[in-house]
């Protein structure tokens, strides 16, 4: 098989379509897409269909992208019928990534859906909204060990040397989890025993450790102080290997940050520390 | 048709398994779930399912959850096909996200997918992270009117009374979409005149402006100082009212964060601003 338009590099146009803010259509379209990796792609997300005039609207635009030798790809997360009927009229590719499921789901729970726009807003997301804003002003507060206050109320302390990838973890876990994460950063002073800093020295069982290459870390730390002996690859590369040690000696669980998302990263440490999904 | 176990309310057990974070197939899986809104389920998050004997035993722990009368649910974005086929050996209902999509993109395309775990990891990754750390550390020292240096930096600034949801807010655009978001305060002094505030006065295009309800708002706020006057009821429809106003007479877009999501908020905000997605 050649692709679409062998002739030429013309890009395939591609819509996320969603009733919501277009998250999953999104992640999950690029998820497919990625299957591809020779391709060219154009990208647009369009989040909030929520009536069947804006559906029409939006038909048209897919349409309108449609040309002889090219058919856009639209993927879909849009869940209420009347607006998914309008989409489905479209003469692009409409992948249903919902509709095509609810039957499996509704089989298997011998259960009609109710075939409407999900009522994901009520009196708990009132809740969850707190608690996210509570946990991201904690992580603020608790940036960089800008406060040592109620690090007993955490639920988790990032500890690492400086621009391993506390602060962005920290606020994904806040955000996205509700988790007060406090992060503890290791400068050379701390290494000059094996313990553990004090102020997280009884803490050990709430301690995750982030590592990353020395090539890596040196990279970052040059951004933002160019030419300090901080940013060298000596420098850096002493700092990481003082703080394995000392994560394995007080069998603080860690992973290297180098290569990693700051999705993942989250992943795997509420993963590892058991940690539950607040939000 | 009546639900699975009509005799109890024995909930349903859900699965969510990816090869990544598994945000998509719990998103989208949640969102299918909302169709069912008077069923219980139990939801259990498997990511990064990367080898075929992880597989195998994630299959044992979902059959280990079927019953005479519950099947489970298993929503799945994993994309390598030998795992996929380890797991679709399950007894339980195995949806399958991303697989029963793969063969429409590639009929449309032409092109066959390279059916592996998707190589979504490369140089790519550690500029996003770049953009999307920096954009955090733009927000952190921007927040609360914190800094008012670089503003001229900045993508976007939020402005709102105190409580409305400026912070995380924020901190989602520069977490999510690598954007510099800056965030102004508007006090009481600063209803004195119709004026916009002097630090933002020239930079109106930038400003998108944060409500709420007043019942909403002095609830916040009566957390934070409980039997405040800035919680009373008054105070809060007085700011609400005059930064209505404000944003009114100077042009500048605003919306109600008191029934939104923050994933919500950021994404009408983009759209309206029509901000690209920087991450």
């Amino acid at each position: 098989m050649g692709p679409q338009d062998a002739a030429s590099d013309t890009p395939t146009p591609v819509f996320f379509l969603a009733g919501g803010t277009g998250i999953s259509a999104e992640t999950l379209g690029n998820l497919l897409l990625a299957q591809f990796p020779g391709l060219n792609f154009t990208r647009r997300k369009i989040p909030f269909i929520t009536s069947v005039e804006k559906a029409a609207e939006v038909m048209a635009e897919i349409d309108a992208a449609m040309t002889d030798s090219v058919t856009p790809l639209a993927f879909s997360t849009v869940s209420d019928d009347p607006i998914r009927q309008v989409l489905q009229g479209t003469q692009a590719a409409f992948i249903d990534l919902f509709g095509s499921h609810l039957d499996t789901v509704e089989r298997i729970l011998h259960v009609n859906a109710t075939h409407s726009a999900a009522a994901l807003h009520g009196v708990g997301d009132t809740l969850r909204y707190d608690r996210r804003m509570k946990a991201i002003e904690f992580a603020m507060e608790h940036d960089d060990g800008a406060s040592l206050r109620n690090l007993a109320q955490s639920d988790l302390i990032l500890v690492a040397p400086s621009r391993c990838g506390k602060t962005p973890t920290s606020m994904y876990l806040a955000l996205q989890h509700g988790l007060k994460v406090a992060n503890y950063p290791l400068v050379p002073e701390d290494f000059d025993t094996g313990d553990l800093p004090r102020p997280i020295a009884q803490r050990a069982d709430k301690c995750f450790g982030l590592l990353s290459t020395p090539a890596r870390l040196s990279q970052v730390r040059g951004e933002r102080r160019p030419g300090s002996t901080y940013a060298t690859l000596a420098q850096c590369s002493f700092e990481l290997r003082r703080a394995e040690a000392m994560y394995r000696a007080h069998r603080i669980p860690s992973i290297n940050s180098a290569k990693m998302s700051v999705e993942e990263m989250a992943a795997v440490i509420m993963q590892s520390s058991r940690l539950p999904d607040l939000a």
